[in-house]
Order: structure tokens, then sequence, then C-alpha cells
């Protein structure tokens, strides 16, 4: 495809992200599609000959298009938020038209250099220690392996990367923890038998006292608490574990920290909202997602380590092929992670943070926050309505209850998300906390204005009235 | 920002792609910069306002370009190829302006039923037998630990997920094999101890009685062996383990069979050089890149597996927080592998496919290996240099000789290889076989041309007469 091709291409595919961003409250937030509609439209097999980028381009908008969810909607308020936004999808562009694999410094100077600088500018914002150090890891699922696998070396002294897992080293998590932590569990070779979910307060955060018993009870079995992980802003309820006396336990007994905050790590930009993390300091890990909350298209995952030396120690390969003269210097990112591939994902860091600069961030977290309490506010007003956690951010867990047994509530308010989604107009996910069904209403995509906010909740107030009656 | 600002930034971002890639074979192939060069041009802090996106998109052009290594650059020999091209980086564009997360159907059918079509196109492409699967990783890195874990699983009958590791299982590959096996063993919690380095024949490939013997040597010791990972195109030097002999000593042993052609896997395509794949009938899985030699930027590795239901109870997980009332009748991509999000990849996939079809793929990867024939005439009609590994494809393995020892070559070709990369007119990497240090010349950029390589071939003698007069 010549220069001329791609500018003439290039315009029309801009044109169309641009109108699709501005008119994405337009659409169906979800798609009306079975299983199997899309998969037999499209043909069996790749053509033999190569097609003009005009029918390709109509296929994607008139076969692909229709099947998408709209994760940008601004009446999304399903799952946590996966923002974009319009520097990072530019950003992008650039990514990938250099096309750089930044697996190493020497393969990519700059992309190395400003992934160190743009962390540590995360670093500054949320107020973490100042001797981490960071690095984009693809997701918070990986950077939970990544701090397990760390603390699983540093607790048998490097020995299980050599000889295996030769005794049974113990995990804990509240039993509001993210289901990566029993995956990521699975995956290093602990096995789930030995994680330990720690029972919650009425608030849905971790009981120290009842993680410190539980670490005794092991210690007294003879097997080896090797991490505890706790979480900020757990995916159910946004609940907040207490890092402080969590951090404190953990240096007693000598475990490794790992702190998800893989949604709530943005809140960490408002002064008012540092509280969440209180006891951060004693942390060895430490992730949370610009690809959620913080306007960086998926993936940008960011991952923060006290002592880069374990995480190093735990990753580190030194084939021929990869060696250069300045592996002294510099940090080599494919010993940070899994994969040894690396995509320039700093760059588009650089673009949101630049763009919208910290106070344009904090106005945004600070806006949805207050959106979620608007609609916190209605439902303590409402007496339909009961609320089922606490609103520290800007998600709101709530159900519809009408006195009924709470088996029978399950099924209302089941009906009721059905209900809701199927008018397109919004979209909504559910969860259980202790055993009960509910609604989840998570404010944060960029789109979102108050009044989509007002129109939602109008909207659930009907369906709500409709359902019962 | 607004649809019209984005527009106007939209086309000019299109534009310097443009101009990037038509020009990209003008610039030094890696930018002369020392550790440290970027950083300190570089704030310490994120702006607190926001900024305008002229002087970031100045900066990019002044700052962060002149530290970026050009992996589309012609001349780029080094390591293996990372290609990008026009549809795919237009279909990136796409992706990134949806924004959508497609862990789960549900969270856009449009992209599991894209991955599940394309992917089976692929397999078609390559000659896979029909039962297999594929599915979307990042990198082939990952692949093989996907491979490791299904392969832990189905000989702990599924028990290493809950109990731990709690036996040895042993890991099978050649002396060559990629570092990421190592890698993925630690990870998997094997540990090194329990890896075979399968000696290799004078073409370095792995020797399959050599194979067999160790794991009788393996099963004399009440060690379990596991898994087996063969490579089809190693990275040193693309040799070729003999499937079909090892694919027989897997079965008869009841070893999981992984097959590792990250790099060479694309040649399948070509019908005569099926051959490599000789066997595959075998494998239990299979990973090849797109994102190296099939125009498809990165990340996207293809992995393909036999029994798709040995993959996903290695990684299922249930939290009702992802539960939807489709679950039973369509593809959860995110228990297919390590990380729940996942970005919409199968889009540029298809792109590339359908925009170059089949014949234009083959038509691309013959030519870059009749280029690398070429270079291999050429050392093979010079006194001067020694070819130093078989070349199926399209790396070239070679060194200087002018009958020096052993050692003293390995100086004097570490010293060609850092005067050739010093004219950024070219970039090669080296690796070392057995014990010798050889430079490696992988033909495989889409923008490179007869002219390119014959110029740099060229280049490669002129330095050498220099070097030894």
């Amino acid at each position: 495809m010549d220069k001329k091709t791609f500018k003439k291409y290039g315009y029309q595919f801009v044109d169309w992200v641009a109108e699709y961003l501005d008119r994405v409250g337009e659409y169906p937030v979800c798609p009306d599609m079975k299983p199997g509609d899309i998969k037999q439209i499209l043909p069996a097999n790749a053509p033999a000959q190569g097609e003009s980028l005009d029918d390709i381009f109509k296929d994607f908008k008139t076969k692909i298009f229709p099947g998408m969810t709209h994760w940008q909607h601004p009446c999304w308020f399903a799952y946590f938020p996966a923002n974009n936004s319009p520097p990072s999808i530019l950003a992008e562009l650039l990514t990938a038209g250099m096309g750089a694999q930044c697996m190493i410094w020497e393969t990519s100077p700059a992309a190395e250099e400003l992934e160190v600088v743009v962390m540590d500018w995360l670093r500054k914002m949320l107020g973490l220690p100042e001797g981490m150090k960071g690095v984009i890891q693809d997701t918070a699922s990986t950077s939970s392996l990544v701090a397990l696998l760390s603390a699983r070396e540093k607790a048998t002294e490097f020995n299980s990367n050599i000889k295996g897992i030769q005794e049974p080293l113990v995990v804990y998590c509240s039993d509001e923890a993210h289901s990566s932590v029993e995956k990521g569990a699975k995956i290093a070779g602990f096995g789930t038998d030995f994680i330990r979910k720690i029972p919650t307060d009425p608030d849905y955060a971790m009981i120290p006292e009842k993680l410190e018993q539980r670490i005794n009870e092991d210690l007294k079995k003879e097997l080896k608490p090797c991490c505890v992980i706790a979480t900020v802003g757990t995916t159910s309820s946004s609940a907040m574990d207490p890092l402080d006396q969590i951090g404190d336990i953990c240096r007693n007994y000598g475990v490794w920290f790992h702190v998800d905050a893989a949604y709530a790590g943005t809140a960490a930009v408002l002064p008012e909202k540092r509280w969440m993390l209180k006891g951060i300091e004693s942390a060895d890990s430490f992730v949370f997602n610009p690809h959620k909350w913080m306007l960086t298209n998926f993936d940008c995952s960011a991952y923060f380590v006290k002592d880069p030396g374990s995480l190093i120690r735990t990753f580190e390969i030194h084939p021929e092929y990869l060696k250069t003269g300045v592996d002294r210097e510099v940090k080599n990112f494919r010993d940070w992670g899994i994969a040894l591939g690396r995509r320039f994902r700093a760059l588009k860091l650089w673009f949101v943070l630049r763009y919208y600069g910290v106070e344009g961030i904090q106005g945004m977290v600070r806006k949805h926050i207050s959106l979620a309490q608007f609609v916190k506010s209605e439902i303590d007003a409402d007496p339909h309505f009961e609320l089922m956690a606490p609103v520290p951010l800007s998600l709101v867990c709530f159900r519809l209850n009408d006195g009924r047994s709470d088996k029978e509530l399950d099924q209302l308010n089941r009906k009721l998300l059905e209900y809701l989604n199927q008018t397109g107009q919004l979209h909504l996910t559910h969860t259980t906390l202790k055993g009960k069904y509910v609604i989840r209403l998570c404010v944060g995509t960029w789109t979102t204005d108050e009044k989509d906010v007002k129109k939602s909740w109008q909207l659930i107030q009907k369906k709500a009235q409709e359902i019962l009656t």
C-alpha cells in the first residue's frame, strides 16, 4: 500500500473513530445477538487473493461492528470501566505505526526510558513510596501473578525456580478478592488448597485479626505463609482492605505483601481519597490499571515493586541471542514479567498524562465519584431500593427490596437487571454479596455526564415500578 | 476533545505514519544513544495542567522518536522480524477507537466470533489438523507457558491446580530451544532441575533417540515425564526438530506434545515448506506468531490446542460477577489463557488476511526465503565466510573465517558485528552455536527488497575486508 493510499484510508478510519466516539451514546449499549449470529455470516476460509480495503472496511461496518458491545457508551455502568480517550487512541496509532518490539533497552531505548519516566510520574501522582519502581504489564491478573511468583521465589530463597515447589506455600486474601488471585495461585503452582480466604467485615473488608489467626494456624501446621494479597476496591463492592493493619502483620511474619488496586488505584490521585492507601509503605508490590479509569486504552496495567532485584531474579533469562553491551546499565523489561515481547505502551500513557494533566484526571475522577454519590443518595431516599454496600468511590451496589424473602428478591433483581439491559439504553452487571444477588452500577466512563446518570436512574426506577406492579 | 479536533490530529498522525513507513529506510536502523540520554531530557513529574496535543506531538518527534530503533527498516535483519503492515495498523486504530474489552462473549460477541473464525482460517492456511482450536495469546512465551500448564494439569489429573505440585514433573526440549521454555518451567513451578535439554544433531535439531533415552532414565528414577516441547525454527539457527519421531515418542509415553513454531510457522503457508510440520497431528498444542512474519503488528500469537477442554479446565474461573446467561454456548476466551482482560486482536488479523490474501502472504514469504538463499549462496561462494547452519527458511547464520582459532574468530566476528551495526545502515544480531560466536541475518521485514539485501551483503563484505586488512 503506497503512502497516498494509506493516507486516504487513514483519514477514513480516523473519521469513523471520531464519529463513533461522538455518537457512541446513540447505539444500544449491547448488541441484540445470539451466539453464532456473526460466525454464520463469515466465510470459512481466508481469501486466496487479496481484497480491497473498501470491501474489508464495508464488511467491518456491516458485519462486525453491529456485534460489538460499546464500552465507551455514556451509560456503560457494567463491570469496571475500560476507558480509552482521544490522545490514547492517537498514541496507539503511532505505536502500531512504528511497530517496535520493546523487549530490551537496545531494541528501543526511548521506549524503555519513557516507561521508567511515566511510571515514576504515576508513582508520585498516587503517593506511592519513593523507592518503588514501576513496569507496565498487560493486566492486573498478570500483575498479581507476577507478585505471587516473586513472593514464591523470595520465600524459598529463589529455589522454587530451580528445584520446583517442594513444600506447601500459603496465599492469603479476603473472601472478596478478585478471581485472578485464585487463577494466579493455580498457575504459580501453589494450589487452591493453600489459598486462605479471610473473612470480611460487614463492609466486605478483610478482618486483619482473622488474617493473623489464620497465619498462626498455618504455622502450627508447619505450612509456610508466603503472600498476602489485599484489595483496595474489590470487584464486587469496591471494599477497602485496611492496608496499615495488614501490612503490620505481613512485616511481623515476613510475608510478601501485594496490594491489588486495579480499579480503585486511580482515585489515589485525589488527596481526599489517599486514605485508601494508608499503610502502603509496607507493600512489596502494588498494581492499578490505567486502562480502567485513567483514560489509557487497554492494555496498560501499572505494577510497582519495592525491590526490583527480587522481581528480576524471579524472571531473568540470559540467552546468548538477547545479550547486548549495555545489559548492566539499563532496565531490560523482559525480565520484569512473563512475556518476552513488549509493545510500546508507555507512549499512550505519556500522551494521556500530558494531555489531561494531573488536574484533568482528578477532575474526571471527582465527577464520577460525585455522580455515584448522587445515585447512592437517590437509593437512600427511595424506599423500594436498598443499598447493599458502602460507596467509597464510584461503584454503587443495590437491590430492589419490597420485603420479600432473600431468595425471592434474588429472582426479582435478576429480572430487573435483564429488563434494564434489554432496553439497550444502559448496561449494568451483577454480583453476589454474602449470598445475596446485587446489582452493580459503576460510574467511570469518560463519556458519562450528569444527564446520563440521571436518565439512567430514572429508567431504573421506572423498570422497578413496572416489575413490582 | 471534540470530533473536529480529533479528526485534525488524526489526519496529522496518519500523515506521520505514512511518511515514516515510506521513508523508514532512510533512518539509521538503531539510534546513537547512551543509557539515560532520553530520561535526562524528560521532566520528573507529570504536568499539573493539561498540555496541547501540538506540544506533545512535537516532543514525540523531537525527544522520543530519535531514540527509537526501526524494526520496519528494510535492512532490519536482527532477531526475528516483527512486522506491522498498513492494514494491520489501520485495524489497530479501530480496535483502540472502540476500546472494547473482549474477555467474554457477552462483552463483545463480534470479537469472540471473529477470533474463532480467523483462527480457523489460520489453521487451514498452515495445514494444522482439523480438530485443533485456536486462540490469540500475546506472545509465544505466554503460549508455551499455557502449554506447560495444560500439560502439568493433565499429567496430574487436574490436581496440581488444587493441591499444588506434589511430585517432580519433567519437561523436555532441545538444547537449542527458546529461553521461554526455561522461563515457563520456572513460572509453572516445575523448576529448572526438571528440564532436560536433549542434545541436537549437527543441524541443531533434537535427536529423538536421546529424548527417548532420557525419558526412560527419568522413569527409572520414578520421575514423571510431563511435556515435550519441540521447536520448528529455533531462534539461534531455525533448526527443525523432527516432529514425527518426537510425536511418536510422546504418544508412546503419554506425554503432552507442544510445538513452538513462533517464527517458522508462517512458512507453512507454502506447500513446499509443509514438510516442517510432518507429524503435527501428534501435537497437543502448537504456537506461531503472526506478529513476527505475517504482517500483523505486535501482539498476536496464535495458539492452537487439540483438546480445548483440558486448556479450559486448567484456567477456568467462575466468579459471580463474570457469569452470563450464555456461558454454556460460547467460548469465553478469558478461560483460554492467563490474562482476564483481552483486546480485540482478531480484527487486525482479519484485515491482514483479507487484504493480502493467502497468495499475498505466500508471495512475501517466498521472496524472503529466496533472498536469504541468495545470501547463503554468496557465503558459499566467498572463501572469507563460513556458513554455520543450514538455511531451511530465511535465517542465515555465518561467520567470517580466515583460519584463526575459534576463540580468535569469536573476537573477530564480534568486532565485525559491531562495525556493521555502527554504520546504522543495517541491523544484525548474534548467537552462539556449539560454543562458536555466529552472526545471524534474518530476512523477513515486509519492507525488505532485493536491493536492500544485495546492498547489505556488499556492506558486510566491505567491512569484512576492512577488518581483515
